[in-house]
């Protein structure tokens, strides 16, 4: 679905967009006191389809269970699925934005998403939930409305984007432009390097041990016939075409910067000031192997957020275990969610 | 120094060089029984100038001690830094070679070292040391010739390139591949590519604990200001432009291609056949916080070699610690050469 907002949408940044569109799904059937709401907020290059992009998650007895909750996601500004991004039409111009779009932050998201609960006669909600930059825009909402959210659960994210996660991005952004066809008023501009930068970004999001595990060469060596060719190279290359047949460059390109932007303290004082204006009842989840998120980062979180929780999830996958690991989370947040 | 060979240099690939030059150094003095030789193999962008790249080694007491040993450093085959590589003139074509460099090993690397020891009249090293792609020339070499080094120390290396560093090696090349002037006939070809292939090698290279110590924001927190600037940007930038003033992407290319085809147990019935012949007594060398070539790796080594013993430095600065933390290695392998 889709809801049109025919006004001007101003951005942290003091641009404006002349209109915003919001693409969104909505799972299950929403009380008559609108007080059975879960609002996901998805990460990077999602969408609003979380039964899409989380599997095993959207089902009954699960955590993101149909017939008890009314399941609300909504993409994302500046991304490619529906939402107002740089492919979008500008109306200023009747031509798409691409490299014209300005750049968005964590809380300009939020705040279009506050749109949207608005529409829906969404005032409150039992739980809203993201993982990564989904993790961001819970918190975010949580300080901006401490009243919206009943819990929040804070899923392999940060309360400000780390050096060197920040590291990463910069990195694939230079990738982008490297790729000279970046730039040109094109839905295919700076696909290559676009490709280049979700393999890099896979990199961090797996870790060593998903990739020593899982891309192994036969007989843990590689082949004699041909010392050149690992399993993992085409792995890489793989993994960069797949998300050049469902995404875009220019949206890739501030998506990564609005993480960059991500601090929750920024403007309030400070990190521990912004958290502890936090009110929900919270629960932060680190992954013990995610390099991109560390523990020590979601122990920070917990230990500002007055009404926290930290649970610890063994596995092997990293950052992208939030993903992986659909069963240890429904434990996890099912048990939370009785609290 | 510069020894030309002018005669065809066969590669493992079975492609041929025409002619052949290595660029070497040489520090102290040879004694009158060529018994004092230090051998050294250098990493992946080095040079044979080792007082330049390792500094605070090539000094009286230092491990690498010019009054007391002779110390060898050669250029490797492929790299930009005088022995043979993708820039040198071909001379069927007189033209540089650029993208027809034929695709190098690691054990063409230590062939071609070989030819210059002979040329130096140097039949045994008292130590053979590499960290890196130079401690996969170091174990190739005591594999290939087990009565040629005494000792070697084979620091932040691995018997075989992981999955995961290939996976960084294959991201760098996509990257450079995404820069649509490499492959054209110029040494400038590529360099955007190329820097930011470098600015995603230094993610592996430094590690999280090294990057959020040394690029932390002030306050450790975004600019109020400016929250799309982070300090960590401009380092990333920086470490690739410098890389490109020095380099060429089509080396780069090669070098990392060579790395990824480490396997010291190929066609050798495996890494621990492969490691049992060497005989030379062994320090390996690993670093706590390296994530490119992890402790793991070095008790592999360790264990499989039979004359070996392990060292760890506890270090923030990841893989790079082989060259930030000399005071540490002085230690152990001014120790080691006691024994």
């Amino acid at each position: 679905m889709v809801l049109n907002i025919n006004k001007p949408f101003h951005l942290e940044s003091g641009e404006v967009l002349p209109e915003l569109t919001i693409a969104y799904h909505t799972f299950g059937t929403l009380s008559a006191e609108a007080d059975n709401v879960i609002w996901v907020c998805h990460a990077l290059t999602a969408n609003s389809d979380v039964a899409d992009w989380w599997p095993n998650t959207v089902e009954p007895g699960c955590f993101l269970d149909p017939e008890k909750y009314f399941i609300v996601c909504a993409n994302i500004i500046g991304s490619h699925y529906g939402t107002t991004g740089p492919l979008s039409i500008n109306p200023t111009t009747g031509q798409p934005y691409y490299d014209t779009f300005p750049q968005m932050t964590v809380r300009d998201m939020v705040r279009a998403h506050q749109l949207l609960a608005a529409h829906l006669g969404i005032s409150k909600v039992e739980l809203l939930i993201g993982s990564s930059l989904g993790g961001f825009q819970c918190m975010e909402w949580a300080v901006m409305e401490p009243d919206f959210p009943r819990r929040i659960a804070l899923i392999a994210t940060s309360a400000v984007t780390s050096p060197w996660a920040a590291g990463f991005n910069e990195t694939q952004r230079m990738t982008i432009l490297a790729d000279t066809t970046y730039g040109t008023n094109s839905p295919d501009a700076g696909m290559r390097g676009l490709a280049a930068a979700r393999a890099n970004a896979l990199l961090s999001y797996r870790g060593p041990a998903a990739y020593n595990l899982t891309q192994a060469d036969q007989g843990a060596e590689t082949d004699p016939e041909n010392p050149f060719r690992r399993r993992v190279h085409s792995y890489q290359v793989h993994q960069g075409d797949k998300l050049c047949a469902r995404f875009n460059a220019y949206s890739y390109f501030r998506l990564t910067r609005a993480v960059d932007s991500h601090d929750i303290g920024r403007n309030r004082g400070g990190i521990a000031k912004a958290l502890a204006d936090i009110k929900a009842k919270t629960l932060v989840v680190g992954i013990t192997s995610d390099i991109l998120f560390t523990l020590a980062e979601a122990q920070e979180l917990a230990q500002h957020i007055s009404n926290a929780q930290l649970e610890t999830i063994e596995s092997d996958f990293g950052h992208d275990g939030f993903l992986v690991e659909h069963k240890k989370l429904n434990t996890i947040i099912n048990r939370f969610m009785q609290l």
